[in-house]
């Protein structure tokens, strides 16, 4: 079972680290972390990654994860990434996306008259990849698999696990992560959060973008 | 406001990972990740961060985090870290730790007389540093602050923030994140766990912990 993971320069940490976490937990699973080229990965939050192999070093994969960035759109315009999606896409029994991951896979084309998620702020942009936008937070159209935003990742993959790799496998990773989630304030999504926290982040995503 | 992670080989990616997106998100956070010499990390599941810095070039924090590992026994044995970690605390407003991180600062000494928690197969170890186990998801005792396995790294940065920051900016970054948990399954947890799933990954973890 051989599982690649995008890694690209400007993603966002979490989105990577939480179905690695799950993922790197499956029982003979082979991770591949593959970007442009070789070497350290610089993250939007500052921290950096590496990035083991390069993107013509895998050319295939059982499952393919791709994670999401504060701005995307440097990673979607560049056809070399795009190519290796689409040719990795071809081998794959599921490919998945977290957060604004999946305007990327958009981006190659390959959300094309899916159902797909992404981040709350970003859905409607899906549409420009002839994707149909869905505010949930896991959303699974045939072997495509899409997140809402940053921590969706976690459930996507416990959820991907369940089915690919059966309900116990799943339930022992979610044990032996302790994925009892608690969290102290209800602001999870623009649903329950206050309208003042909802203005507040609009306009911080917003402005980060257009930095 | 000076934040540290200390990272080390064989910590766990997510316990370092869940925090660090919480905490890179406040407003004006100045981030330091730490190890015992600037340079890759291999974490215990096999990938690779990059730490900027030695411990001796980061004297104090206001806030310092430790990341736990399915075996920390080395790092709680390495005189150079531990004093490190005496040193910054004396400095910090918190000292948290989320997972087996509590263990490190155990050995350190900064737990004696201390309620604490960790991954909830590790509690009873908590006593061996005169410390107190409590099977809670987040422990605070004074400016310690101990969170429970893995992913519970992000409840507790949460909850971090929204004293130390305010409950508006709290909410903002748990928006930002998406963090609005839906786990697929009912099994985070060795109270709502199948028997059978728990046994497994007691078994699954000693048998690591050995290898």
């Amino acid at each position: 079972m051989d599982i690649a993971f995008l890694l690209y320069d400007n993603m966002t940490p979490l989105d990577f680290i939480g179905p690695y976490q799950v993922l790197a937990l499956v029982p003979n699973a082979r991770i591949h972390l593959v970007a442009t080229e070789a070497g350290l990965v610089r993250t939007d939050s500052g921290m950096r990654m590496y990035a083991e192999k390069k993107l013509e070093e895998v050319s295939r994969a059982d499952i393919l994860v791709v994670p999401g960035s504060k701005d995307p759109s440097k990673t979607m315009a560049n056809a070399r990434v795009l190519e290796w999606l689409r040719a990795v896409d071809a081998s794959t029994r599921w490919t998945v996306s977290v957060c604004t991951g999946s305007l990327i896979l958009g981006a190659a084309g390959l959300l094309q008259g899916k159902r797909a998620t992404t981040h709350w702020m970003m859905l409607d942009q899906l549409r420009d990849f002839g994707a149909t936008p869905v505010s949930e937070r896991i959303v699974f159209d045939g072997k495509r698999v899409a997140s809402a935003g940053v921590s969706a990742g976690i459930d996507m993959a416990l959820a991907l696990v369940g089915k690919e790799f059966g309900v116990p496998t799943a339930q022992a990773i979610q044990l032996a992560i302790e994925y009892d989630p608690e969290p102290p304030f209800q602001a999870g999504s623009p649903r329950v959060a206050p309208p003042e926290v909802v203005q507040a982040v609009r306009a911080m995503i917003e402005q980060d973008v257009r930095a």
